[in-house]
């Protein structure tokens, strides 16, 4: 385990050699790994950065407002409100491999602009070391911004947090007085709730996963999870009053790990399931179902797509 | 309750006074209403009596041996592969009304040719008291022949244990001497295991619903569920050595109840979960994940389809 204040000094020391005078671009996805970074460069390079944190309406509930009070501080924050333009893009699209392309190719639009605007000469990214090692497996398709490097002409990319597992990432964040909101966040996909979506994405679903994501993570944070969320993964018979109804099926995971290259499915009380389950269903009227994962990575993957 | 002894005498001579000595037909589905129905009126009429088992393709592992086996005593038992033909049917149905329908017309269309060559007069079925209850309220399209009727001439329609319900129609069948695994046997829905697939009836999809269902039915026993399955709900990631790869999500389903028109799922314990998920991804090679549901009826049915 790196000493988080040792890291910190040594961190900032290296960024300002490294990009000088010059400005710098990040990408927030409102997940831990990032915000470090950008904390780390806004320590040492100040207002030379711009932070740009996309709404793909693909996010946690809460989770843009969160990020405008949390980094209020940093002069170059931009939030991008991009919703309808990503939904649009995701018409149609059914394939997890599609989607991940769609939505990748559609953060590279939006976040080039405000690059160019910034006239940003470095791209940093809150690439982690977990990352760099699944990356090479190439078990993930979309991490951060991949394929931004060779669409905007960089002079170089700088990686803070490179070499540093999750619960270091989590120190390190503590250390640098993020909100516990941020330091405490479970690992969020890239993709956002498209992943949590098994086929088309479309406002309806995207609703049900964000509600039901939410009410997860709030019933789960005692059993402290690696990563707790819902996935809208199909539609299935239901019964309201006396008629038959076609409803969605919103499947829970919550995982163990220490760094996510494996998980073990958590064993939680039948009263917490039923408490979730009946939250779920209750406030959606549109979801006939919640079944729990129980299967362990591998031979499952954490995410559903 | 019923007193079974007193039950039987009193319908075998219902049923003799009503088919006295014309000819009649029935389908056994291979659950334990229909079963005893035919016992009793194979009882009343003998070999008057022809009794037809189609094998759709969609039956329980072992089922057709098992009913070859039980009634191997009556002279009239039909049995007709009918597999291929009812795959064949369902290939790009993935509507579950239309899939049902489908089922249904397959089904009476094997039925009627063999109702016709034996010359019956008489249609004996199954039905209990709740199928006569939902069927007023339309939760279910598809119950035994429904149809038939309307096709074939039949001077009448029998229906011996349509006032029991399904805890009185067991009783009956302990007394009749109908071997254990009819007479407890879980309810199994007309459409087979069709309905325990969401989306397009492949045979791939067939053989992994139909061990599924059978490692559900074996660990769970102790547990005396109301009934207990298992379900193809749709594809998720998985990871089988370095690959990612893409398998299916089965679900498991085991709920307490006492006439099927409403139920609870139940608590099953964390280690026979893993059992029953290990044994699962383990026997089946394109099986990424499986997930418990916690939902009751209502707000979800017990099928998923």
């Amino acid at each position: 385990m790196v000493d988080p204040e040792e890291f910190i000094e040594e961190a900032i020391v290296e960024i300002r050699e490294k990009i000088g005078d010059a400005n710098a671009v990040i990408g927030l996805s409102g997940g831990v790994d990032s915000s470090v970074a950008a904390a780390l460069t806004h320590e040492a390079i100040g207002e030379q950065l711009t932070a740009v944190y996309v709404d793909t309406g693909l996010m946690r509930k809460g989770e843009t407002e969160e990020i405008e009070e949390t980094f209020a501080f940093m002069d170059g924050l931009r939030i991008i409100h991009a919703e309808d333009r990503f939904l649009d893009a995701l018409s149609g699209v059914t394939d997890p491999e599609e989607k991940r392309h769609v939505i990748g190719e559609q953060f590279i639009r939006e976040f080039e602009r405000e690059a160019r605007d910034a006239d940003a000469d470095y791209l940093v990214q809150g690439t982690i070391y977990p990352d760099r090692i699944e990356s090479e497996g190439n078990i993930k398709s979309h991490h951060n911004v991949g394929g931004l490097p060779e669409r905007v002409d960089f002079e170089g990319i700088v990686e803070p947090v490179r070499d540093l597992y999750k619960d270091e990432v989590r120190e390190v964040a503590r250390e640098l007085g993020l909100e516990e909101i941020i330091s405490e966040r479970m690992p969020f996909p890239g993709p956002g709730l498209a992943v949590r979506i098994i086929g088309e994405v479309t406002k309806e679903k995207v609703e049900v996963a964000r509600e039901s994501c939410h009410v997860v993570e709030d019933e789960l944070e005692e059993y402290e999870p690696w990563q707790a969320f819902a996935a809208v993964i199909g539609k299935g018979t239901g019964v309201k009053g006396d008629n038959r109804v076609h409803g969605w099926i919103v499947a829970v995971r919550s995982v163990e790990s220490r760094d996510g290259m494996t998980a073990r499915a958590q064993e939680l009380d039948w009263e917490t399931l039923q408490r979730i389950q009946s939250r779920i269903t209750g406030e959606n009227d549109n979801v006939a179902r919640v079944v729990y994962d129980v299967t362990h990575k591998p031979p499952a993957t954490i995410e559903y797509e």
